[in-house]
């Protein structure tokens, strides 16, 4: 049986809480100050960077280490890939070598399914392309439960260019099996055309839905896309679309700000929300190693996370 | 004493025959699921290459992780080499930083023979110019004595580019050492002057020899080599001297397929021929590591593998 | 309470003394062949590094490693920095992680500083601007005392282009904690203008000076600054400020040769000289380590060293 995790869509709700369940419990060692767990000494997770990410790099190498793994980076500049040898080749050669699980972060959408489809470690995906980021999903629902406990029924609101946000899709698959009520809030051209068949509601008028949020989370904008024909300019999207003061100032006294990091201080939120006590910003990133280390846990331990069967 | 491994052609067949069962002891225990030994913590061994090559330089740090050892990733690029400093200042530095073991991968023809005369380390040639590259030679003769047995009097053939292969000339020198009868076809412009001081035979005519081959090697084209004037067109070397299922019929039952990658898949060897169960190109990634295990056992652990005393 | 080595101003003696005997017993149990110790077990220690320095880089990274901490090593190029994160929020993020302790390298002078505000680790400047390296300065003193006992009235003479130097600067401070006597031979146009104040003299001729010196340290020529006006020609700087054999011929007997490295030979330092018996240079890298180890040891266990608290 093969086990991986490539999509949100792929993970049941037991799925799910299972993650969250075993990441607290991660938590609360870690509070403890027991730092390093043996759990998975003697297996190797090979990094196979594609995009340069050097926070997620850096997350799921600190997630392995803790359980005592082995980490061997493999930043496909340089390397053979870029002589042309094909993916299938690069997994072939990982697997040979005794990865145990490959973490990949990948341009092109889907290429961490091809490569489940190659190898007998798990594969785990860490961004491929506009598709998923399901890890990043994972640890948002994780901050999101340990700031307002279950995610039932809980309103998120997430706002940016959803079109070309793994984050964005991740996070709309996951919570809705969460059963959280999920709002996209995008300038329209920066929707994808499938949006109609997501399991959420979308809004072009982000003050309106300020009030009912439990959740408001900042996408990333990509400063290189600015220049589009498609996109606003800057201005424009700060002002319709940046969070600020006075926009906080319209949630409830409980809701929270998240953003998936790297922020753009000023662009889509402000630099004192971005640090007031609302924000989890700073949790998401400790989080994000505790919830990978449940999936790497979960996976190289013998679970199965809506693992895909080839 | 000194200890090192620059040369298949400092291997005595004793040496050789070491290393070659240590890696088969090494293979059993990892069968058995114990993949980490603790033979080398506490010892450091340093990756330092001048030249790309990720997947070597994962096969070395994987084989060291696995016998515990720390590892130390070091490029050359960007580094202090890069303004200047030479490769003694950059040895001394190594060796004073306490490097047990140093693995070097260098564009230059002799560059580990000049480090194994600075350090008291052991220098482990990873690559060097178009001379040699004896871990490749050793993890090819252990794939070999695992698929056919016993090496003594089998039939080698080495195809294609031979002039650059650091690969073809340490395979000549080490199955030579262990009595196997190696053959090279390649174009006469790919053949290194000195072929004939070489112990080995050399032919020009691929299907000739296939039917009396035990094992046909394929080497990698050098895709930047292609269009120089001693080369042939793509389209020619892929009918004379490729390897497809029409010719691989004419190899007898037992005959494997060997490529010491990444391939060029469509020019030197077929894709269906190199997926074949003929083909042992996985199982050469996998020996790899237990081969480089096995060397960096001996050699840390006191063996003189044909080492120089300097 | 905040613990961090950001400048060797910041060291009062008995904090040095404390760095210098901690590292004299880790070097000690080094030389009984115990390579590795199991003290920080579960920490993390990250090298944050937005300038190349390999050799600076290795020597924390196997001061870590024996000490058997984990080491993640994040070079900003290419990561979400270079993307326009700010320094805090990179800062956050790696605090987020886990990260005990951040060892930086940094283009601009103040940089560790401005970390230390943000961060509940320790930080550890590994060279900022042209403003400080501690733990060069450290390694050298540890080398000095090693080769000629206590360091009080010891006369030291540091050559070459102050103005640039971090190192130059950390030595001064430190060193005249300690109770040396500093001497620095410079051309004018390469001393800084505020050297009226720091406490050691000036020479501009080394000849005179070097039969009084109990140390020479020679800075290296930063080649790229070469052709800049305010620089002497090669051969003039050589001539007047390199130190070859005739020079060294006007030390006494124990004086001792010292450079940071990387050199330039035959520039500021001739290749006999570097080579020869009275030269502490391949030490001084055995001792970088030796040091590094210390301040991880001292940081992480819990002592103050000079710390800022913020």
């Amino acid at each position: 049986m093969r086990r991986h995790l490539i999509s949100a869509a792929d993970l049941s709700r037991d799925d799910a809480l299972l993650i969250l369940d075993t990441a607290d419990e991660l938590a609360k060692i870690s509070e403890r100050s027991i730092k390093k767990l043996p759990t998975l000494r003697g297996r190797t997770v090979v990094n196979l960077f594609f995009e340069d990410s050097t926070r997620t790099r850096i997350s799921f190498e600190a997630a392995a280490k803790r359980l005592s793994a082995d980490v061997i980076n493999f930043s496909a500049k340089g390397s053979s890939v870029s002589k042309g040898e094909s993916l299938k080749d690069t997994a072939l050669t990982l697997e040979a070598m005794g990865a145990d699980a490959v973490v990949i972060r990948h341009g092109a959408s889907g290429a961490p399914h091809r490569l489940a489809g190659w190898v007998r470690g798990s594969v785990v995906n860490a961004g491929d392309g506009t598709h998923e980021h399901p890890t990043q999903a994972l640890l948002d629902a994780f901050t999101m439960r340990r700031r307002l406990g279950s995610l039932d029924g809980r309103r998120v609101t997430i706002v940016g260019d959803v079109l070309h946000s793994r984050v964005a899709r991740s996070n709309v698959l996951l919570l809705a099996t969460l059963g959280a009520e999920v709002t996209l809030v995008a300038p329209p051209t920066l929707l994808p055309v499938s949006v109609g068949s997501w399991p959420c509601a979308v809004s072009y008028d982000l003050d309106s839905v300020l009030p009912k949020s439990d959740v408001v989370m900042m996408l990333r904008v990509q400063r290189e896309r600015m220049n589009a024909a498609f996109f606003p300019t800057e201005r424009e999207y700060s002002r319709r679309y940046g969070l600020d003061r006075d926009r906080v100032a319209k949630m409830h006294d409980d809701a929270i700000v998240m953003h998936p990091g790297p922020m753009n201080r000023g662009m889509e939120i402000a630099a004192e929300v971005a640090d007031s006590p609302r924000s989890t910003i700073v949790e998401q990133v400790a989080n994000g190693v505790t919830t990978r280390m449940a999936v790497l846990y979960l996976l190289l331990g013998g679970a199965n996370l809506g693992g895909e069967d080839q």
